[in-house]
């Protein structure tokens, strides 16, 4: 007898046709990895992202296949997205920050079945390729003169796939709740964990990020998303930024201060959003060359903490507002921003920077509580920490493939793996990681991968890993090391030992050589009591950094 | 293989259970219907719906029953909503401005089966009872020592309800697009029909009404919507506000200049929304008063066209922001609001306005464009003009028990019954009603029912009503008559034969006989016709109303 709502899925293509239709002539800018500027209107990008995915289905793909991105932020990775989810495809976005191991498995893992990439991935990618027997092909994010020779097989152009097709092309329909995009967790222990996003959950997102006290998007935004598209489904910022019909200002592969600066006032850009290692150095490029921001309004950091500093110099030196923002891969990925509630407009200045300095408040849709081991709810006070467990349509409900099994409490709560504190007006702050993760420029290292490595090393009887503070980085690993009896390490001998072993950009700082390694009762190492120990250590090389 | 998303419905009372978690000390302060001001917080609002949600249950109601609302805005109004919601049944907001006649059937088609009402609407009530059998009691929204004598049985006073119960409660389970809410329309042809939100709806709705393009609402907002609950779902606000945490000041019945001015002082109300001539009478205080709006940031005006001499006064004289908005029962009801693109923040002033006189542009899930009459969509160039229909997960499907057949065209528009033209920039602005309705303070008033009603007088050949412009009521119904012949009709006959048989407030302001009125081919009224000629009339009293 009751009447009904129209039944309108909620896709992520329905928001590039809105921005197609009412915000045809805003812009998307992007600086490509050859360092040229960029320009295309939301209605160029609509047309592509349809000739993308006409090739795409001429390619032989179609619903619930999986398609990588090992991209920088630019206009053709965005349209990829929305090419790859038009035609019912999964995009699955690759970080190239991972060791070429974890990269090889997350990609078999999730059976891509096609690699778009861009021109300066290709040596990575063909570094693995024997590795990844079942991808079927390689689309190169560039044009026609710009193809690089590569050992890669079956590999297409992108401009060339897209020059062959017509645009004509109505997005296939899926089910709201139908697979849309990927995304692996860095694996803190054991192998990576993927996470996939539906078609709601995106969508459901967008509108959380765009509410006005989250990101609060608006069309006369000039948005920069900093943030890569391969970081946590990019903060949510491609989806966010056409729906409101904001001007996208995409930074590509160039995250140096000057590059950023030139962006953010060359094009205007009043919000944008990235890690703290970003904004360091900006901040130090606009010390050094006298720079001002007048233009930018609003910024979003998270990833890892915010040093209140930072907080400072961009509240009271360059009057842009700071939002604090926590989130996870599994959150789609926002959890919390520290937006202010009634009455903190008019507290001082080091009182608002208390409370921005904490990770900030849950928007709806986001439940959020702290509890004990037994799962007991903790009070909001600002003092008691515990495990923090979040609920809601865009938190992630179980992993790919099933890995990590059941992963919801009963009632059905998921444990971030974080510890924190809620205050009596709901702001998180994060005073833990309970498995330890070391922070290095909004990317995680796991500790326990490395010491696992570590101890392989014939002079070691133990190993431990922690993060230890770094003016740049935010947090560098600190290799401890138990010698066996009468074994002769050096600290060269287990950097060279590790090299190869690890990507890169995980190897410890240091390495230091102890006569004990503090445990609980049931043998796991004690993290909070090295880091007490090791509270005041300074890494060599930071001084320089810190400069 | 994929992974899932969490399973999370969407339902409004988890937007109360936002609040209360997140926004437990914001408060609803408001005026009552003894004039009295009170104050609780989301907090006590939330126990409060759940005790009632409780006495509901007590009562015999359940899942899928209708309980209608006959009230003000007042939080015991708002607490009715959730607690409604809350058991699986639908909160049914009943317009106390509309006929008795309109008020049983609707109670009746919609099968009410209690009725939640403000003491003054006990008359209204007592008048209807034998026409409205079938509901089974009426709950008084006072305390105990309020509780008027009334002939009205089966009546229960709604604290004393509240106070038996403990609010130990937990919402009743229900799927997202389970019936949540019913509002009928005005019925300009034929008898008023329903429309029925879900759950679904109302939250994307709340979600879009959030967004900093819509209303834009925060925690740190004080919210008064004026906009009574009865009208077109609120304008989303009751469930837009606690999704904010934003302070809500409920007007109750008062919505007089000086009234509304105190309120949006003594509570620094920032955001406000209700229909034009209620602006009329504030900013006629304001003058009279030398008042000032210092906490007044923005202010949402919608029900029937913004003058733009109001936009004007508020935006110039005031330095309030001023939002057109267009919207309808069906939609839930937000269509469009007139927020700013780029590049229109550095228009002269007078551009602005020629921008907000409009009535706005789409937000995200509202999709709308104009067709001619064979429903091929007419060009966006500010121009054209055509029928303006709308699609999206928020807008009517279809109306209760199938009443006007089926109403969505092939691609699942709903046509409007505007009509209108978009411009280039996406801003829609209505030309003219299809239907000729006439608004009168932002209420319709039926010209066909009035015709229909006045050639029953044995006098009258035929009947016209037609809107002429008011300066206070935007419109008002004029009258127009062909005598039969020999027939001596007067003024003062044709009013006193209207009186009783409509509603006071549709009384025509004046009344005029001709010798010919216009007809198309098919033997209809040409409307277009008529209010040319009239274009120029004076109404009796207006100029009066205009000083």
């Amino acid at each position: 007898m009751f009447g009904s709502m129209q039944n309108v899925p909620l896709l992520v293509n329905g928001i590039l046709d809105y921005a197609n239709i009412n915000h045809n002539e805003r812009e998307i800018v992007s600086r490509l990895v050859n360092g040229t500027i960029h320009r295309e209107t939301y209605g160029q990008a609509h047309l592509r992202a349809r000739k993308l995915a006409q090739a795409l289905q001429a390619l032989g793909c179609g619903k619930g296949d999986v398609i990588a991105t090992l991209a920088w932020n630019t206009h053709r990775h965005l349209e990829s997205w929305y090419g790859i989810a038009g035609i019912g495809a999964i995009y699955h976005t690759l970080n190239p920050r991972l060791f070429a191991e974890q990269l090889s498995y997350i990609i078999n893992h999730a059976d891509d079945k096609f690699i778009i990439l861009d021109t300066t991935f290709l040596p990575l990618m063909e570094g693995i390729a024997d590795e990844i027997k079942n991808v079927k092909g390689f689309i190169v994010l560039a044009d026609a003169g710009e193809m690089p020779d590569t050992s890669l097989q079956n590999v297409y152009c992108y401009e060339d796939l897209l020059d062959a097709q017509s645009g004509d092309f109505n997005w296939v329909d899926v089910d709201e709740n139908a697979p849309c995009g990927m995304c692996y967790t860095s694996g803190t222990t054991g192998n990576p964990k993927g996470v996939c996003y539906t078609h709601r959950s995106n969508v459901l997102h967008t509108l959380v990020a765009n509410s006005a006290d989250v990101f609060a998007l608006r069309s006369i935004d000039n948005v920069m998303p900093v943030v890569p598209m391969f970081h946590a489904n990019a903060w949510g910022l491609v989806f966010a930024a056409p729906a409101a019909g904001s001007k996208i200002v995409n930074p590509g592969p160039n995250m140096d201060g000057a590059s950023i600066y030139q962006l953010l006032t060359e094009e205007k850009v009043s919000f944008t959003a990235a890690v703290p290692t970003v904004w360091l150095m900006l901040l130090q490029y606009l010390e050094a060359n006298k720079g001002k921001l007048p233009d930018l309004e609003r910024v979003s950091i998270g990833g890892s903490a915010v040093p209140r500093v930072m907080l400072e110099k961009f509240e009271r030196d360059y009057d842009v507002s700071v939002n604090h923002l926590w989130g996870m891969t599994e959150l789609s990925p926002m959890g919390t921003i520290a937006q202010f509630k009634s009455g903190m407009e008019e507290m001082s200045f080091d009182q608002q920077m208390d409370i921005k300095v904490k990770q900030g408040r849950a928007p709806y849709l986001v439940e959020m509580k702290i509890t004990d081991d037994d799962g007991k709810e903790l009070p909001r006070d600002g003092k008691a920490f515990g495990h923090l467990v979040v609920k809601g349509p865009f938190i992630v409900g179980e992993y790919i493939k099933g890995d990590g099994g059941e992963i919801l409490d009963e009632q059905g709560f998921f444990d971030t793996g974080d510890v924190a504190t809620i205050d009596e007006m709901g702001f998180m702050q994060i005073t833990d990681r309970a498995k330890d993760v070391i922070k290095s420029g909004g990317e995680w290292i796991s500790s326990i991968e490395i010491e696992n490595i570590a101890v392989g090393h014939e002079g070691v009887a133990e190993a431990a890993v922690i993060g230890v503070v770094h003016p740049k980085w935010d947090e560098r690993p600190l290799l401890i090391i138990i010698k066996n009896d009468g074994a002769d390490v050096s600290k060269e001998d287990m950097l060279k030992y590790l090299e190869g072993k690890i990507a890169k950009w995980w190897m410890p700082d240091d390495v230091v050589f102890v006569d004990e390694i503090p445990h609980t009762a049931t043998g796991k190492i004690q993290k909070l009591i090295l880091r007490q120990q090791f509270a005041d250590y300074t890494l060599p090389n930071t001084k320089q950094a810190a400069e």
